[in-house]
């Protein structure tokens, strides 16, 4: 199989971007990601991005890309799996190159998500959900999560302590991330006396409403050893799907489509959990961290909680997760979400962290989750100099 | 380079199919088609759907048909190009096997446009448009296709008469197509008086508002041959994109990302399209027959309207194009386009079409169009035993 390079980075401040379209986040978030890699013509692009139509009566966006990068006539692809269309993007740009189509691809996500009201962004993210199952029936993604966090309290003995503890973690590393939505630290007791929006989940457990962008260029390792700079190699691809429905699956409180995806990139790359020095992962909501780390095998089942407050996940931690922020703090602009993702894990392999840097970082992964873990999209990027 | 081929091919009957969910079509075409192939169990999914958002609040379409079939944590990608989203399934499938990711996969075209009113329908049609440029300011397709159809008539002297004859033929092609939703033929005269809809182009001269799914089952060329029975393999496929804006691009009447598609497949097929046997191409207005004719090379610029008088691109005639009964008689679910042409395609190189059947169809290529030509994608298909 092909080995694919991860050559360049790029990506938009994250936030309520007002003075933005989605054509202009995402042409920035790619010229800057082309910059990076001082390339400037490309072969295709892939756009990850969830619901262009119900968001901004734009779909086709792909073609936008390719236009407004002065790049008209190349392939250009999008994808959707919900929140991890990013993630998707990353491996449909892979397979652009894997499959011998095309040579250097841009992958791009993008969502711009403050142009509606709240209740049509709710409504728009409920499309991840099984409407005629779910969100017909006024169920909300906080309600799905909420329920989720419920049942692991329950069954696990989670405590309302655990549940905001990456909260606090993911705050205090995104204080130290510029392109952050919300770069401030919060403490314990301000996540647990935030609002509650379902209960037992609060403000401050849930990721926000974010416009942005975010773009990554690969390319067959072969360029890259040319670049004379530091690059990942992407060593493995994990992609599985659930039941759409939260109420199909036969436990609340584990998510197998995460642990399918991140068996199929581990196998891949030829590696086991232990060999992961960092993730990235999709705390959409708090009790989302705490269930990926255990479906990842970070920790046994029932085990996030307290690992949570042993400071195992914290960035100095024995496996640091979400160095950048996590969607708690940088935001979610949910398209966007998987590509920053990678665009974080290259950022601690090349060393290039600032603050953030997590010492010896050669391996990483990155978990990008739909709905209520009806998709997930693993990477595992590998440090080369 | 993997050679893929096409061991199964099903779909729905299309039209207004009040009954039956989005769920329902594409699970319906895929079993279809799995039991066409004799196969049960597939490695990875990839679904066509233009605008799940909008025509039906559901986004991530993926992951319910993987679960729907049964086939829950394999990989589900959707991919979107507005109606040339079917096409983008098909490409994206063979990148999953070309690969190595994935062998068997299968891919899906859905879309079910009638559980919206007309209004909405139409918005979510502009959607495949420039949004910011064109949609806002109330330009909708048919009126995009009739500046193209003036503009043509004009350079060219393009007459209504041979803007009309496209329809009278696909509607005889489809008069023979039991999965079409419109099986009955029109004469040039009911075509010419048929009520206006954006002058010059009238009622019959658009396709109509569809639900439906196709589905075609990909694998690599080993599995093929020990199947004992006729298949179809991928010789060539072409992707292009050209701005999302009509009024961008250097001509009216000219679209120059079909034409770098079809030269992009027509070079990796290793062919001229003069060895192609038959087309099924995207005639989502009449007008859009004609130029596409003129973009594929099948015809010198200009000369589409005097071939269709011809009898040039007719089920006995030298070129045949859309012997399914095209977008006009068939019906255009959006999404699901460019893999019913796959379906036609294959069908025929089959010898299974029926009273449709075109002699000795050999080689035959589909060009799936997104919005007014900004992107194209073109497959070329080789009859095998």
């Amino acid at each position: 199989m092909k080995e694919v390079a991860i050559i360049g980075i790029g990506m938009t401040k994250w936030g309520e971007l007002w003075e933005k379209s989605i054509r202009d986040l995402k042409t920035e978030a790619a010229l800057k990601c082309l910059d990076d890699a001082g390339v400037d013509k490309v072969d295709a692009i892939t756009v990850g991005a969830m619901s262009g139509g119900l968001f901004n009566g734009q779909e086709h966006l792909a073609s936008i890309v390719a236009d407004y990068l002065g790049q008209r006539f190349i392939p250009s692809t999008r994808v959707e799996s919900a929140c991890a269309s990013g993630g998707l993007a990353v491996k449909t740009a892979y397979m652009e190159i894997a499959s011998g189509l095309s040579e250097c691809v841009l992958a791009v996500g993008v969502e711009k998500m403050t142009d509606v009201d709240g209740g049509e962004a709710t409504f728009a993210l409920a499309s991840a959900a099984d409407q005629d199952f779910e969100a017909f029936h006024g169920i909300t993604f906080p309600g799905l999560y909420a329920m989720m966090a419920m049942a692991h309290m329950d069954k696990y003995g989670t405590t309302l302590e655990q549940l905001a503890q990456p909260s606090v973690k993911n705050h205090y590393n995104g204080s130290m991330n510029s392109h952050a939505q919300f770069p401030f630290k919060v403490s314990l007791e301000q996540v647990m006396n935030s609002t509650t929006v379902a209960d037992p989940l609060r403000l401050l457990h849930c990721s926000p409403i974010t416009d942005g962008s975010a773009a990554v260029l690969l390319a067959p390792v072969e360029v890259a050893k040319k670049m004379n700079k530091p690059y990942a190699v992407i060593l493995g691809i994990g992609h599985s799907t659930d039941t759409i429905a939260l109420c199909q699956r036969k436990s609340l409180c584990q998510l197998p489509a995460v642990e399918e995806a991140a068996q199929r990139a581990l196998k891949m790359a030829g590696k086991t959990i232990k060999d992961i020095d960092f993730a990235e992962v999709h705390d959409c909501f708090t009790i989302a961290e705490i269930m990926v780390m255990e479906a990842l095998g970070v920790v046994e089942p029932g085990q996030g909680g307290p690992a949570c407050m042993d400071g195992l996940t914290a960035l100095d931690g024995k496996f640091p997760i979400n160095p950048s922020g996590g969607l708690k703090s940088k935001g979610h602009p949910v398209g966007a979400t998987g590509v920053a993702q990678i665009y974080e894990t290259v950022s601690q392999l090349r060393g290039e962290a600032g603050d953030r840097q997590i010492k010896n970082a050669r391996l990483g992964l990155t978990q990008n989750m739909g709905g209520s873990g009806a998709s997930s999209i693993t990477h595992i990027l590998e440090a080369r100099s």
